[in-house]
C-alpha cells in the first residue's frame, strides 16, 4: 500500500484559469490587476521564488512589478516603499518578500501594507481579522493547505487535525482556518514533549516546520491525511518536504513536494490580487 | 482527595496594589489614569459587571467613566462614541461592554477602539499582534488564565494544554498565550467528535464554553490542573462555572467560580489602563 498523492497542480491550474478570466475582464475595463512584490535581499532561493510568482502572474494576465531594493536597503527604505505602494491606486496586491534587512521583522514591516492589498496576509491586522472570523486575506500558504484538502474532498469537520509548527505565516493561520472548518486542532512545536505521540492523534496532519524529513512513519496515525508544507533545499538543488518518504507506507494520502502546496500558494496570491482589484472598483 | 483550590483573590489584590501605587504617582503628576466603559444594553448581569469594574477602579485610585448609551442606541452611535473616546487624551483605557445592539458584532465595533487604549484586547488588531508575538493588550480574561497559572506555579512549557471553547474573546487568545509559553495546545469545541477523549489528554485544561457543568469528572485526566473560565448564572442569583463540582475528586487543582479567573480579569483591566496611561506620557 502506498499513499494517494494529493497533487496541487490541477487545483492551481483551475485557480489560475479563473483568476485569468477575471483579470482579462478587468484589463478590458482599463483597470488591469497589479501585484507588487518588495524585496531587499540577495538570497538566491528568494529570488527564484519571486521570479516564479512574476512568471505565473504574467502567464495569467496580471501585471507584476518587482521592487528590488537590494540587499543594502534598511528597514526604513522598505517601510517607505510599502507605504508608497499602499496608496498607489494602480497597485492592488502588495507583498513583502523575506529574508528582510537585519533588525527588521516581517510583522512590523508588514504593518505598513494596506489591509485591502495584503494578499499574503502578512499584516497582523489580517491575522487578527482572520482569527476573529472577519473578512481578510489569509496567508496564501495557509489557505493553500485547506484549499488542497477541500479539492481532494478530505473532510475536516469534527476531525482531529494536528499542526506541527507555530509560525505566524503558516502554523498559526492554518490552525485558525482549520478551527473555522470545525476541526479539533492541536498545535505542536519544537518544545512539545513527545512529538510522535501527539502527531499520531492526527487524522489530518499538517507539517510546517521547515526541517527536512522531521516527520517519519513513526509520527503518523495509520490512514492519516498528511499535508507537507516544507520546502527544504536538497544538495542537488531541488526541494524536499518536512515528511520523510517512508510516510507514504503509513499515510492514506500525502501532498507531494514539489507540486503540492507550493503551486496552490502561488495561484492564490494571484486570485487574491484579482479579488483586491475587483473590490477597488 | 480533593483538588487544591487555585484562588484568584490574592493575585488580584497584588495586581490592584501595584496598579494603585502607579496610579497614585500618575495622579500626583497631574495625569490620572482613566478607564472608559461604553455600554448600550439593559442587560442586568452586564450592568452588574460594569459596576464591579467601576468600583474596583475607584478603590484602586483610577478614574472610571461609564458611557451608558442605553438599550436603544444603534451601532453607529456606539462606534462614534468609541472613536471620540479613542482620541480623547484624558482617556487611557477604553472598553466596550457586551451585549451589543442588534446587528452589531464586537469585532467590527471594537475595530474603532484605538489600539493603544484597547485594554480588553477586543480590537482584531490586538489579537493579530498578540498572535504575531508583538506588543498588545491581550483580552483580560485570557491573560488572567495564564497569570493565575503562573501565580500558582503551574508549569506550562512542553505540557499538553487543552482549551475547550474557541471564542474570539477567550478560547483563541488563551490558545495563543499558552503557545507563547511553549505548551502544546489543543482547541476543542461543540463540533469535537469525542470531547471527553480529547480533554482527557490535557495536563492543563481550560474550560471556556459558557455552559454550566459541561466538564465532568469523566472529562479529566487524573491530576490535571483545571482553569474554569465559565460564569454561568444560577437560579439563586449566583454564578457557577463550566466545570461540575465532582471534578475536584479527579483534578489536582482547580480554580473556583466565583473567586478564580474573575477577580484577576478585573484587576488586569486596571493594570492595562495604568500601563496605557504610563505609555501615553
Amino acid at each position: 500500500m502506498s499513499a494517494l498523492v494529493l497533487s496541487g497542480r490541477e487545483l492551481a491550474a483551475a485557480i489560475r484559469a479563473e483568476a485569468g478570466n477575471r483579470a482579462a475582464e478587468l484589463t478590458a475595463e482599463g483597470r488591469p490587476p497589479q501585484l507588487a512584490v518588495v524585496t531587499a535581499t540577495a538570497d538566491e532561493s528568494s529570488a527564484w521564488y519571486v521570479r516564479s510568482i512574476a512568471n505565473a502572474a504574467e502567464k495569467t494576465g496580471l501585471r507584476c512589478e518587482v521592487h528590488d531594493l537590494g540587499p543594502d536597503a534598511g528597514p526604513t527604505a522598505v517601510r517607505e516603499r510599502l507605504e508608497q505602494l499602499s496608496t498607489d491606486p494602480t497597485v492592488h496586491g502588495l507583498m513583502l518578500q523575506t529574508p528582510l534587512p537585519p533588525g527588521a521583522t516581517l510583522e512590523e514591516l508588514a504593518s505598513a501594507i494596506a489591509f485591502e492589498k495584503d494578499v499574503d496576509g502578512a499584516n497582523p491586522l489580517s491575522l487578527g481579522r482572520l482569527a476573529a472570523g472577519m473578512p481578510a486575506f489569509a496567508p496564501a500558504t495557509a489557505e493553500a493547505v485547506v484549499a488542497l484538502l477541500d479539492f481532494h474532498k478530505v473532510p475536516l469537520s469534527g476531525r482531529q487535525a494536528v499542526v506541527v509548527g507555530r509560525s505566524t505565516v503558516v502554523g498559526k493561520p492554518v490552525a485558525h482556518l482549520l478551527l473555522d472548518r470545525d476541526a479539533t486542532v492541536t498545535v505542536c512545536h519544537s518544545r512539545t514533549a513527545d512529538l510522535a505521540a501527539v502527531t499520531r492523534t492526527g487524522e489530518v496532519l499538517i507539517a510546517a516546520v521547515g526541517r527536512a524529513h522531521l516527520i517519519t512513519p513513526d509520527h503518523l496515525r495509520p490512514g492519516a491525511v498528511v499535508v507537507d508544507v516544507g520546502t527544504n533545499p536538497t544538495p542537488d538543488g531541488g526541494l524536499t518536504g518536512d515528511v520523510a518518504p517512508g510516510a507514504a507506507a503509513v499515510a492514506a494520502a500525502l501532498t507531494p513536494v514539489p507540486g503540492g502546496v507550493g503551486p496552490v500558494t502561488t495561484a492564490l496570491l494571484l486570485r487574491h490580487t484579482v479579488l483586491a482589484a475587483d473590490r477597488a472598483g
